[in-house]
């Protein structure tokens, strides 16, 4: 960290040296994106943001009542903030409450294991569920296992999740997650336990959510912590008939009403057409939401307010968008992707936070083959933040991924996410784990990105096939 | 670790060639100890009995059925590997369940904390406590506080524990653990919470044992996590009026009777003198007591095997003790001393490893001024191992720290223990935490440690006044 803002530092300094040798005068558009780099890397805002959201709501389950006291937070925060609009729109929402997940082991060696249940679950009967584990290496390896292998049994997948800068492990694991109790079910199982998707050793279970699916039974689903998930290898060495007894008693409550909370910086000269920046404002039950996604809230909250306080707006309009419900399936995200159907050829681009809060080391775009070019040329003033020019492949992030299917171009503002998957979905997603000074660099990229798309004069569309 | 491998590699390999210009031959004493140091790096067998107390046994908290089954695995290990005696020795300790402790704030900003019931606790009422909350940074700013100052409030004292490599920090935190009670309840309080003793950002709690007072009232006592500890310090900063709700169902049970297991390699010339190295095989009932202490326990074990299985037997006896509820205020050490009082005198020295499985890097010893010198020139060979000469100051480890005051001389092998506190009386104490190779090189400097001092020809006594 010390590196990087010596590095920084440097390349502020630089920059109008440097500039100082070219004969043509810098754009207006470079000067304000400096200005607000400089004004972003000396600003706690979105710092203090993560600190009241995850302190006076803390954590906020979408559909629970804390849901709503965060979506009024939001508001509130926003209003004070003084952005030229501020509203929110229904979504609705499904409740789940968490209940108590315990696990032991009944034989060969008992003794407890700690795991949580997966969002969305069912319970288990009250007396528990108790029977031998078929343990697999992976999702494919359940998937293929024969018809009524797993009968009476206990599915365990124990895939091992990757630790990479760009998070890629996840994706690889994260399907005996969602999909694994529907595998395991229709093969027979009585319940699935998984390893965590996580990367660290910690006695913490991940949580995320699962999907179940109509005409296969509903079974309980929960995750092990690593160290569990060692255990129950150790004993599987010595003994291939290790049973588990399982009891959860989640439950699922029908549906209810959630917000997304929108702010936006009314464009200048094209106040129609949006440039998004997004986040999500639910968090899991377990911490306070600091990585995921305080931090994205933070972020694109004081990016937007940097805008709004520029003495000259931009041309078009910034729209901050606080979704809804993304961790039980991108609810928020859908929801205003349908509310603003008649609007999204009015999104000149869109791009969401999430993904905690460490550097931004690139950006990536999906805009036309042609725009491509002029859009990394125009967005050259993000590389003094420490921002490489990336690739034309972005999917934009989870609320807005569903956006360039409607044409909608998108950005991707890479974070370095070495050690995301450590505390993601845990009780340990908590404040102490967020750099404010990373958090502060993470706000000039956005302010940056927002400003000069809100001034482009390029047209993104229509996307390059990826 | 690297690094250290190769030094160690190098250092083993310079030996033979430094040695090789001595015109003296090497005595048998030196070539054993190396020869006992090269066998402790390529034998995997303490990592093997850690692995196998903390999956077969896991948690044993002492006094719990857990721990007769500790006490069973003990003794079968130590009969299976061969020692010349293997015997056990009853112990009287306190039976006490740690049931449920959940804590919420109430006000001013209702959610949920991490805490964890601190051993020996009493209960709440069933419906909790409620109360404000009170902060001091130490214990001793509590003790200072006026009488009746803590009246109807739940005291919370909240001094972090700073990370050193002796683990120094514990020693100027941990009073606030046992004494807290004590002392908030003498002014008055309900309840206490305290600031998990530990150097982590973890969500867990770290327990440990408290202790009560006759002429005191009995409050229940529970420690909170880092980041928990934190939330209340940012809750206090926003609003002095914190309510914490606390209900904890911990019972005592009166007593049970556990075991210190002893083994012994006997002395072939001086079998009644005793060279005592020791580790306890009770744990805390959240983790599996893989660092704490199930490494020692591993470590003593394997050195003395090593003995055990020399074609010389040493001149004194080897004797492994293994000692019963630790945890509980140093039991099993306290027995023992009264059980083995009439035989303190023929003990030559003891050294017990309890502080995980960190590299050694310095052996202090307790013996006459005198014999210090000697002691150090004899114990040489350990350097070889990455072990240097220390001081004359050593309190020789938690279960023999009772013995120098019956004039027994004592040795200190210090590890580095700059992480022990990140995991010591949590969850995360598990198998995955504890390095195999960092083991190895204990075990090696145990096992030169035992037979060096079985040879000896020094007299230790009486003790240096510290």
């Amino acid at each position: 960290m010390q590196n990087y803002r010596r590095t920084l530092l440097m390349a502020s300094l630089l920059v109008p040296l440097l500039s100082c040798q070219h004969t043509q005068p810098k754009s207006e558009n470079i000067q304000i994106s400096e200005q607000l780099q400089q004004q972003a890397l000396a600003s706690s805002l979105a710092y203090d943001l993560v600190e009241s959201l995850t302190v006076e709501v803390g954590p906020r389950l979408a559909g629970s009542e804390k849901d709503l006291i965060a979506v009024q937070w939001a508001e509130d925060k926003l209003t004070t903030l003084g952005f030229d609009k501020v509203y929110k729109e229904p979504v609705k929402v499904p409740v789940w409450d968490r209940g108590d997940a315990k696990a032991m082991v009944v034989a060969p060696y008992p003794q407890g294991l700690v795991i949580t249940a997966l969002g969305g679950s069912v319970a288990t009967p009250i007396d528990g569920i108790t029977a031998p584990i078929v343990r697999f290496d992976t999702l494919a390896a359940l998937k293929a296992a024969p018809e009524g292998a797993l009968t009476g049994k206990i599915a365990f997948i124990d895939h091992k999740t990757e630790r990479h800068t760009t998070g890629k492990g996840y994706g690889k694991t994260v399907g005996g997650r969602s999909r694994g109790a529907v595998a395991a079910a229709s093969k027979g199982a009585l319940a699935i336990v998984i390893r965590s998707i996580g990367t660290d050793h910690d006695r913490m279970a991940h949580t995320g959510a699962m999907r179940y699916q109509d005409d296969v039974p509903r079974i309980p689903a929960a995750a092990l912590s690593s160290p569990d998930a060692d255990q129950l290898n150790l004993m599987l060495k010595r003994d291939e008939n290790v049973v588990l007894q399982l009891k959860m008693s989640p439950q699922s409550h029908g549906y209810a009403t959630s917000y997304n909370v929108i702010a936006e910086v009314t464009g200048a000269t094209k106040p129609d057409e949006i440039v998004l920046i997004g986040a999500h404002l639910d968090s899991w039950d377990e911490g306070t939401g600091a990585l995921d996604d305080g931090a994205g809230v933070g972020i694109v909250t004081a990016a937007g307010k940097l805008i709004q306080d520029l003495p000259q707006k931009p041309a078009r309009t910034i729209r901050v968008v606080l979704y809804a419900a993304e961790e039980l399936g991108l609810i928020g995200g859908k929801a205003y992707a349908k509310a603003h159907k008649d609007e999204l050829a009015k999104h000149y681009i869109a791009a969401e936070s999430d993904f905690g809060a460490g550097l931004i080391y690139q950006i990536d775009y999906r805009v036309s083959e042609q725009a491509f070019k002029d859009v990394l040329a125009i967005s050259k003033p993000m590389t003094a933040n420490g921002v490489a020019m990336g690739t034309n492949t972005a999917s934009g992030g989870p609320d807005v991924s569903m956006l360039p299917k409607q044409g909608v171009p998108v950005a991707s503002l890479r974070q370095d996410g070495r050690d995301y998957f450590d505390y993601h979905h845990t009780p340990n997603d908590t404040l102490d784990k967020v750099n404010p000074e990373s958090l502060q660099q993470n706000v000039a990229a956005y302010a940056q990105f927002a400003y000069l798309m809100a001034q482009s004069e390029i047209d993104l569309r229509p996307l390059a096939t990826k």
